[in-house]
């Protein structure tokens, strides 16, 4: 796969940099005749701009997106690619290339230079920053209405929602996933399921942030009223393809799908007869996560993510000049996002929509 | 990417079903002129063999390949694909179509029906079958020799080597990775670090043998001495593409890369000198598990994996029979392993092979 | 794509070299519950085998395939990758090694020292061998079954017929094809519409065979009762998918899609109502062979193959010596095929076969 | 592969649609550290731009292309993906609805009405136009650049260049291809060996114009310095690969690679020492097109392309109304060109450098 595209009917081709003219995706085979809700889509974008809550950056971003193609007269998708566009105006560029000889540790930095030289556009973190997200969600916005649309696309509706079940050392109540019509967590800008501890994690987060540090947390996202036979055995498993489309997310390290017990006496969900789901047949305890043998067998779909800390900490930090070969220290400078997890909840529901839709266009629904 | 094959220069197709007259695999893009030592193939493909231990099943496979093609006169790689094949020979055709109706809940049956009705092989779990991972550690096995051979390809050598973590609630005591000349674990048939831990987790293994249950446990993998440099930015990095065919493994549930500590500061490696490692630069922590930003960083590369208990018990169970639609109770015959790790590292190694082979061809090395 | 495999949803890999142990492919994606009539797989493969005709060479080859997997107890296909093997048996292995430092003129053999280096398998062509077309004509006498089937596939029958064209400078009257219930060549060894043109064309291969020499041809194919709407504008085109096929059949120097008239107003069809067509929806003319803006529109599809003639002619060549660089002449040895066409008349069918049903089983039909 | 996008390492996917907001491309794999000349490029671009010469339609195009993204602050390209948009600013939008019930013979309006219904941006040709030739050669503009850098990429330079051979009935007089240094047909507008041919080319085409119809042609492309040892046997061959990507070109319908001789001992090129060629070896005639087995073998690699005369001519022609579905007439109005070989010449040199930029970063060089 390159690096910036992904998805075999349904293609997502990412494009941009922190500081460059603009950022932007190319959606490939979205199906035509599809009326997009704008609103919406700027609406589900806004959950990920940073500026807009206390625990986040205050930088602002203009995330309106422009469509530069894919729409017919009637403003309906035409079956085209649809082109997307984000004009970069927010960005202060200051002095980066004083910065190259010195990579940031826990950021993509070395990485890059190794495998572009001293070449690759290093403002703002270049094609490495979670600006990116951006004409993600955009695209997954518009999958995740797609999903929604039983008569439109043959299938049952899909509703995909994440939510925070971690922060630090605090974690969520969070209960099984076993019947399609769960609530789905309101997409508020912090959701989780007990509101006390969502508080508790608010709290972490402002700690770190105090200690010019930065702290961890997981994602949970259900993707419930999924038709099931989608994906295969071995390579053709459901849990490789999304585990391909989730580590592209920033800071993404870990990923576990279903909730699996010790003893297989637990760990087997037990089959039953259940009419609210597609394909009639339903998982009492659903630790399975929605997929077995690497195949949708229609109970919900849920995995965890786990992210890192952000590493843009206040705190002095060790690194090598790479021109000198000396070990040296490095301060990174301005404010940063302490922790990435509540900025990423909607791209994990993008990222996820996008691959399910992708599966089921190849699927023939 | 396809159910059965996955890789861009170096491309892997398996086929075979557990009672078909034989399994295999084809690998596309295997360099010329390479030497394979096929005893070293063979030894060790019989590390995932059954009947070799107490704590497996004791039915017998003849694991020996037949190369099909892909060799020179001279015994040598051609440059050609290179095909193998695995006569099926020991397996038992009971009355496998009896059982069509009434999914085994853990395993692939009920997936299986929707996706390809009631035609599927169900023969011995067919397509979904642990013996797929034959062929799978063949291929793997002739990457391991390749990715040693630094002159060869030209990088460094990348060994591999993988060892059990966790079985139920033993866990082996894991000391952190940071340094390319770490001892490889003897691929023994029951890899542990401890050998204390390795007893006790054994004694998990029997008492769950005993209770006629299954136990889950984890993997954790370590590739060093990998060139910095490979991957990229969002799709295109590492962690996706080793996850991708990660998954492909039987009973995987979960993988997470490298060690993530709670805060940033603790978090972030820091950057050192070190001459050691291909790059010369070093992280002294390396809890990024040797990626940063997608991309290797030339430390080395490690990843846990969770595996889910076997699902095939003794103890009665409950699922659907899918012609009556009523819930019916259900006993598995036969004697099964109860638990799939032992028998899964050297599949893991395999697989971490291909792809970071794969990766590395791709980049021209 | 792989060198040696072509497809996204039916996807065929092939192995095998021409004095290696085995040939064969591997079938990926083929709908599980499929009957496949095995004596007609078989009478459509010899149609290609050497040693049947006058007009070709008398090495005999025992095509006949084994089914390595992919079936059920049933003997249906199961919807897991079809492997199919055929023992090479009658392969002279002489000095072969002795002939590599002199390429033979026309052949693959310079450009497989450039690839590969000195390490490919140059036995009998090794992997560029036209025996290689045996087990594309396994996997695409499935293909043809399948397209045959209306019901099992929801769409119309696809009948696909080749014939050939020109041999030399004597060409097939060959009328202009329009409607779908056009006679179907009889696959018969040498089909072509006038029987004395093909008479006249035995002779010119004759002729080429006593004059130690070889000589081209053409062929055309046609694929009535294809469903309108495969394909798609730019790099979706249909004619850019089975080019990308057809060129992997040995000595196929160009395609021409329908037959191009020079003024507009005689090329461009006009359309009209024809209910024997998919779609409803023909063209008198047909000159578009099927295709417009890269789509499929319901006409029969054709197109025509030009092929070269066969390299390894008796007459005295000159090449160079790889090891010494000097220029010196060659002879080869042994009794070729003076032309190719009629053997590859039945390739022709086979690849067209399996790209239409990977092109509809992309349309989800 | 997609509609809109092709390419392994270098990957191009195209967007817009001729009345749509703006029309682009996103370029991902390009080499980072590159300059490109943007003169150059724009210059490259003109060679297509309509309303230039006598003998294309008066449209005038505003062809700058802005950079969304893909360079650094250097202006040097950095290793992300490089998007590139043209605004559309010159196109009248009457009043297509009308005509979307009468699809105009030779056009796809058939084809797209099969495949997206009656959704598809139908204005100007939505995404079937040739205005998406434009971001076509942006990209293969920043190809054929890098293609010239020897010490760029570590190989020969490669110089591409295309040039009519015909237009209806009148052919250019065209020599053998056999020598790197052949003169390279300058690109001026209308390029030709004869100069007189040239003149009688123009008056064909006039001839057309005052007919209202239009006429075909064929053009011939040569791509000279290309390294030894590119593509494979089978379904990796050169000739597969560049296919699929010159199909994509509109009203491309047929390609002939080399120049084919009836006879063997004519065909076969005679191999000698040429130490002007990469890999030092030369063929004497070159009737194989550089090209043998699949595999470019350092001799100059060329192809020939036919086009179909432009389906848009303003004599009445017949169609089918989709609603009433009755036989019905059609005359087009509006000016068009009557032939679209002058305009193509660039895009083939553009289309044939994206892909074989793509087969050496493929090869690693």
């Amino acid at each position: 796969m390159s690096d910036n595209s992904i998805g075999e009917k349904l293609r997502v081709t990412l494009f941009g940099q922190s500081h460059g003219p603009a950022i932007g995706c190319v959606i490939e085979g979205f199906p035509a005749g599809f009326a997009v809700d704008w609103d919406r889509v700027r609406a589900f974008m806004a959950r990920r701009a940073p500026g807009q809550n206390a625990w986040s950056t205050p930088r602002r971003e203009a995330d309106s997106p422009e469509i530069l193609s894919g729409l017919n007269a009637q403003g309906l998708t035409s079956g085209a690619p649809i082109a997307a566009m984000i004009r970069n105006t927010n960005a202060h560029s200051r002095d980066y290339e004083s910065l190259r000889p010195t990579p940031r540790p826990g950021h993509a930095d070395l990485g890059a230079f190794y495998k572009y030289g001293t070449h690759w556009d290093i403002r703002g973190g270049g094609p490495f920053s979670g600006r990116l997200t951006a004409p993600l969600c955009f695209a997954g916005a518009l999958a995740l209405q797609w999903l929604e649309k039983p008569d439109g696309h043959g299938a049952s509706p899909v509703r995909i929602a994440a939510h925070i079940t971690r922060i630090g050392s605090v974690r969520d109540a969070v209960p099984n996933v076993t019947h399609p019509a769960l609530p789905l967590y309101a997409p508020g800008d912090f959701p989780v399921i007990d509101p006390s501890r969502g508080e508790e994690m608010k709290r972490e987060i402002e700690a770190a942030r105090r200690d010019g540090d930065s702290v961890d947390g997981e994602v949970r996202c259900i993707a419930a009223g999924l038709r099931p036979g989608l994906g295969g055995p071995y390579f053709g498993g459901l849990e490789g393809k999304l585990s391909q489309a989730l580590f592209a997310i920033p800071a993404v390290k870990g990923v576990t799908f279903g909730d699996t017990q010790p003893r297989g006496s637990e760990n087997n969900d037990a089959f039953c007869i259940d009419d609210a789901l597609p394909g009639g047949i339903g998982a009492a305890t659903n630790h399975c996560g929605g997929i077995l043998g690497g195949i949708s067998i229609g109970t919900p779909l849920y995995f965890t993510l786990s992210f890192k800390p952000t590493p843009s900490i206040a705190l002095p930090q060790q690194t090598v000049n790479l021109d000198s070969r000396t070990e040296t220290a490095l301060t990174i400078e301005g404010r940063h996002d302490p922790c990435v997890v509540p900025r990423a909840v909607p791209v994990v529901e993008a990222v996820t929509a996008l691959t399910l839709m992708d599966a089921m266009l190849m699927n023939g629904r």
